[in-house]
């Protein structure tokens, strides 16, 4: 069985990912990073989410990105705004060069594992800002991953890295979660952690309205 | 002052890199990786180094790529085997990934600190298999950082991977090395960990030769 490498936060993306990489017919192998952001929630609800979906392994790997600050995801001296989903600047929720460092990650554990898919939830609709959410990005690491790598460089397995969101809004990536029986209520998308989600936060903002259009119920929310 | 990251090891290369990044002219912010290396004498290694050179800062990060092992270096059940230097096969000290890894994250911190220079000691001549030491690797990763940092994507601050001894023999490495100053004595490269190195592995008998061709004394056996 081939194996797929899935990049997992916890939230509404990922999840949705990894059920796909799943239906693709993958053993699937979940990560998580414990990478300084300051709330732990939304990595109880990556646990959850790979339990749910019964994959062959999950790791969490810790990496403190917050050595250096650079977003208040990161850096506990800066406040997370209310949110604002018509902005057009960057939001300094963004961590800098996190994807990068994500699928690199996954490219060391895919190769030490010998899958050749790697799974990332990125979409470059609408990406407020956020560079490395953007195909060109994700092809560029693609070439990266396969000449740095012995497994595709010297063996020539090539390491394919999926980015199936892409094109998609979060209005259709729901629903297409919603038809592979991804459990919503699991998933964790607020950047500011709680019991529950604030409401408030450009991510929380950017769900609700996703789930209003698709006209799904948002299950986290019972 | 232009501000550079350096990847230091605490081995000779990095060193070697690091006080070239000084000789630039650069303001130098060096970064190592505890990651799950058997022994933390080359992370003493890197602390002298980075202090005997005055570093701007030096920050230390924990990544721990030995959960899922994949190198003798990561994995504590597997040997170091004694060295061969005329060996044609990859040898199982190559970490997966490691250098885009360790790439990314300098990136990272490159983006969050604003510096638009990465200096990288690996070498390409008699790579041994380290397909991550190729120009055509770092050649890939930097295009992989410039499009997914807003710092390059989007502002336009072009960030640069120096990867100076890419061409260069080790012979040749240390004559430089000597030249800008690096103190030797300070340096670490066994992979063995210890007091002394082992002289056996690899990786001393590749420093051995490289000593003896350049005719410069490794202070470090003194």
């Amino acid at each position: 069985m081939s194996k797929a490498v899935v990049l997992l936060s916890g939230g509404l993306d990922s999840s949705t990912a990894l059920y796909l990489a799943k239906r693709d017919g993958h053993e699937v192998h979940a990560i998580s990073f414990d990478y300084g952001q300051r709330h732990s929630r939304e990595l109880d609800s990556a646990r959850r989410v790979a339990q749910a979906a019964g994959v062959a392994s999950h790791k969490v790997v810790s990496l403190n990105l917050s050595l250096w600050g650079g977003s208040s995801l990161t850096d506990a001296n800066m406040t997370i705004d209310d949110g604002n989903i018509n902005r057009t600047d960057i939001p300094d929720t963004y961590v800098p060069a996190r994807n990068m460092v994500f699928l690199s990650v996954a490219a060391s554990m895919a190769e030490a594992i010998g899958a050749q898919h790697i799974y990332i939830g990125v979409s470059q609709v609408d990406y407020s800002g956020y560079v490395d959410c953007r195909q060109v990005f994700i092809d560029a690491m693609e070439r990266a991953v396969n000449l740095g790598t012995v497994m595709s460089a010297e063996r020539g397995k090539h390491i394919t890295i999926h980015a199936p969101f892409i094109n998609m809004t979060k209005a259709e990536e729901i629903k297409l979660g919603a038809d592979l029986g991804v459990d919503f209520s699991l998933t964790w998308s607020c950047y500011r952690g709680g019991i529950k989600p604030c409401g408030t936060c450009d991510s929380c903002l950017l769900r609700a309205k996703a789930f209003a259009e698709a006209s799904v119920e948002d299950t986290s929310l019972r």
